[in-house]
């Protein structure tokens, strides 16, 4: 994690539908917690994902996802996600996650989502620039 | 189940996914089959749920669900999901499920699901005319 | 709601995972919401429900679910769920839920579950009376 | 793939659930695909998953997930999974996916998991040589 980089910080406790039937947090599910990190480092970021597809008809169409899970969850656990953007450009934003244990600090589970934004009918197309800033685009030289 | 009545049949395998840390299926998770065995009702009956929405803009909007759960389902078992309208007329549909063990024939779960018609703005409507002999609407008097 | 019941309060946040094509929250996730609302009702009432499986081996096995879908919620919408018991003694325990939309207080569902207290190999049981006064099960006459 | 490879190939059809209100399908219910997937390759192998954990004690815990996701898949889509297994030794097993459209052929996601061999108490442990050849392991040289 780069120093500089705006790291957000949101917590989620461990539903009884998350676990299955080995006691612990179904893989799956960690997948949707970084879809809550993700909203959440907007939210750092100064706007609103919701309002990102609701006002401008932008969405972040996933295009790769990858986890390491390093220590189990379970069931009532109370998890911190770290989020924070790895790489943005024009055409495609990186998510990078870190998921821990809160009372114990014990790393659970690392990983990485790449988005490319889409319009309403699912075409690529660039991030508008009012979104530049807030995600960390670099302003292009003269 | 009266003997006039359509009765769709399928099947699902219970996935890892849908157990939870007590060793069974979550109880939520029966309602997703509910929603899979009224698709393959709608099939039965003539039309897919899928055009349904897409061509005519009508959507069935859960208004109520009830379930009573009478014996637990387990990973990889097949579940045979029996569904049938138990009410239907121009506002609302009312459909009824029963879940058994493929193996045993054990029921597993009972329940039902009542929705009203809406439009695509989510507004109450009128089942179009088209729809009503399929669903087993009674034909108006003279 | 009877003044003289506990009511426990918790929030969720709706999560792009919960919602479906309609653009709404699929129904059966209101369950999951019930979930995180009896377990914040324990809490409240005195005990966690992980340690009443793990240290005195009772499962709250869910015998019956209802739900009215009243108003729809919808993506990243705060959602207060209201938990109480309705009705406990000493073979089951049914909850009752209200869920509210937090901006606007607007009452987006209601339901209840019903539970028998199961032990670990899922037999029937009765509750331990450690947890009577905690789950406002009134003392026998002598 | 290798065409040495056995290579399991199952269907699943897009449930409402799986849907998000962007009208596709969530990207975490690809990893439950690959779920459904696995286990029908553990059958063409000739063993269930569910006896291996439940006589065996044998559990496949989940190290990494990886996933591409090449173009949407939409509500009531059949989708053909694709599954085989990568690269298997004592301590862990990678299987790979490949899901398409059923209708078309067109490629919708791939993607890789790797496992660890757990025992119940999810401890690390080697493969029982009774799975050897069940999941290809070589035979070791005398």
């Amino acid at each position: 994690m780069s120093e500089k980089k705006r790291v957000s910080e949101t917590r989620v406790r461990v539903r009884y539908a998350e676990t299955d039937q080995m006691g612990v947090v179904y893989y799956a599910n960690y997948l949707v917690w970084m879809e809550v990190g993700r909203v959440e480092l907007c939210k750092a970021c100064g706007f609103n994902y919701r309002d990102m597809e609701k006002e401008d008809g932008i969405y972040l169409e996933v295009a790769e996802s990858h986890c390491r899970y390093r220590a189990p969850a379970h069931y009532d656990d109370e998890v911190v996600v770290k989020t924070w953007i790895e790489l943005a450009n024009l055409r495609t934003v990186t998510f990078a996650y870190e998921m821990r244990l809160a009372a114990t600090d014990r790393r659970l589970a690392t990983g990485t989502t790449r988005h490319v934004y889409v319009s309403r009918a699912m075409k690529p197309t660039q991030l508008p620039r009012k979104y530049h800033a807030m995600l960390g685009l670099a302003e292009p030289k003269v």
